[in-house]
């Protein structure tokens, strides 16, 4: 595996492969992967000539009150499970490196972004889909791997890519659980024991939710108010952003049946942040 | 000359050419062209294996009150010209084709485009970087053609083209003038003949500007009040949106001299808004 740590030589790589004739699986991260990223980083590396992974904490997709400081680092363990899994290139580069000092240009996916996690956390998916689009000019890929479990930035993820007219498949990947049932994600490692235990609550609700739908029941203020009601009486959860069932495709909360819908959650136990969601076909 | 109407047969014609290991030279226009655009198509032709030109009246470039309605049009002359130009493609996109109803994504370089223009045009650069942006998806050219007369939208490009990681060299090109010194523009096809006359003078006091500077005249503050007053002076002089001696990397205004200056200005001759600037160095 090739470590390569400045955009230039990444891109002149990427380059070399294109005009080789190959095409590039790529699977952009924060680093700190569990098997969530595994998954989408053996789909990458099944489907496509070169497998490029990024790890890149990215800083502007942080809020001042969020938690980029103490995001779990684990560049040892990631480089070791990244070389098991066959990839061609670990793409590793510095903040300087992204930002220079007087960088200044953003892309914003406006409307879809303000909703869910975007009423919570504003200028979240600005950076995501600036260093999403800077990533992409980088590495060139044919194809981009994201995780369902960040259903919202898929959906941003993909009309970023339509809007500007970028030429890459964006590949959504269904969501790795613990065998509790809890998503996976690297935040999940903020949790003490107690609220590990408790943290399932997310996936109890939106199963529960899920299977209500699935019966029949088209009442959705009625089952928003049980998700909400399962949530509430739980001590450890110490905050609710959002819960409810909504439009796949629009991110607007639901009154009424669809083919598809979203259930979906944002909530707080103690000071970590956990999302989750799950598609259900009606 | 092959003219291409629709973005996906763009990128899959450029895609094309890059894998035969092509390089492809591109000028992005809003048409109606004049000789000041021919000698960027013309260095687009000499300096690549591939010469694209684009014809599209961006409509996000306009505010709600310019001049998006009356911008001169001219598909059939323009298209003549090219063709004598031996240029390999024309592309022609539709606004629908380049603006989907649910489109919502956009590129925005912030401060550089704040300044000169960007206060009188609040938005428009925003217009331009989206829309160039896509062009550059689409066509992904190796090298792209911008006239200095459009000094300030050069200097934006290329923030967008460095910031967001874009593998294109931006070729910015002199200022194609009248015989009398007017820059050539396809707003000067707004102007009567009294106001085509009278339109001289901002090329009159950008040239007294820099041959002030260039006589060792360092006191900006005069230097603007001249060329302040050589415009008022002008009976057809409707407005001054701004006229100074300005850094030509900040494009703040300068009190004291640099190696390299840009006396510029915008002036509204009627309802016609004129651009122009020189680079001068001291």
């Amino acid at each position: 595996m090739e470590i390569i740590r400045t955009p230039r030589i990444m891109r002149d790589t990427s380059k070399g492969h294109i005009l080789r004739g190959k095409n590039i699986g790529f699977v952009p991260t924060m680093g700190s992967l569990h098997e969530g990223h595994l998954s989408l980083v053996r789909r990458a590396r099944q489907e496509n000539d070169i497998a490029v992974v990024s790890i890149f904490v990215n800083p502007v997709q942080f809020g001042p009150s969020e938690d980029f400081n103490r995001y779990p680092r684990d560049v040892e363990g990631d480089t070791e499970k990244l070389v098991k899994e066959d990839i061609d290139i670990l793409f590793m580069p510095d903040i300087t490196a992204m930002y220079t000092e007087d960088f200044s240009t953003y892309v914003e996916v406006e409307k879809i972004s303000e909703k869910l996690c975007g009423v919570f956390r504003p200028g979240h998916f600005k950076g995501v889909t600036t260093v999403v689009a800077k990533l992409f000019n980088i590495v060139t890929p044919t194809r981009a791997y994201f995780g369902q479990k960040d259903y919202q930035q898929c959906v941003v993820i993909k009309k970023l890519v339509k809007d500007l007219d970028m030429d890459i498949y964006i590949v959504v990947c269904p969501t790795i659980r613990e065998k509790d049932g809890l998503a996976m994600s690297s935040r999940n490692a903020y949790l003490d024991s107690t609220q590990r235990a408790a943290s399932t609550v997310i996936y109890r609700c939106l199963t529960e939710a899920s299977e209500m739908i699935k019966s029949g029941i088209i009442d959705f203020g009625h089952i928003k108010k049980v998700m909400h009601e399962r949530i509430s009486k739980e001590p450890v959860v110490s905050g609710i952003d959002y819960v409810g069932i909504y439009d796949p495709s629009t991110l607007d909360e639901l009154s009424g049946i669809k083919d598809e819908v979203l259930p979906a959650a944002a909530i707080w136990i103690g000071n970590t942040r956990l999302i989750d969601n799950m598609l259900v076909k009606t």
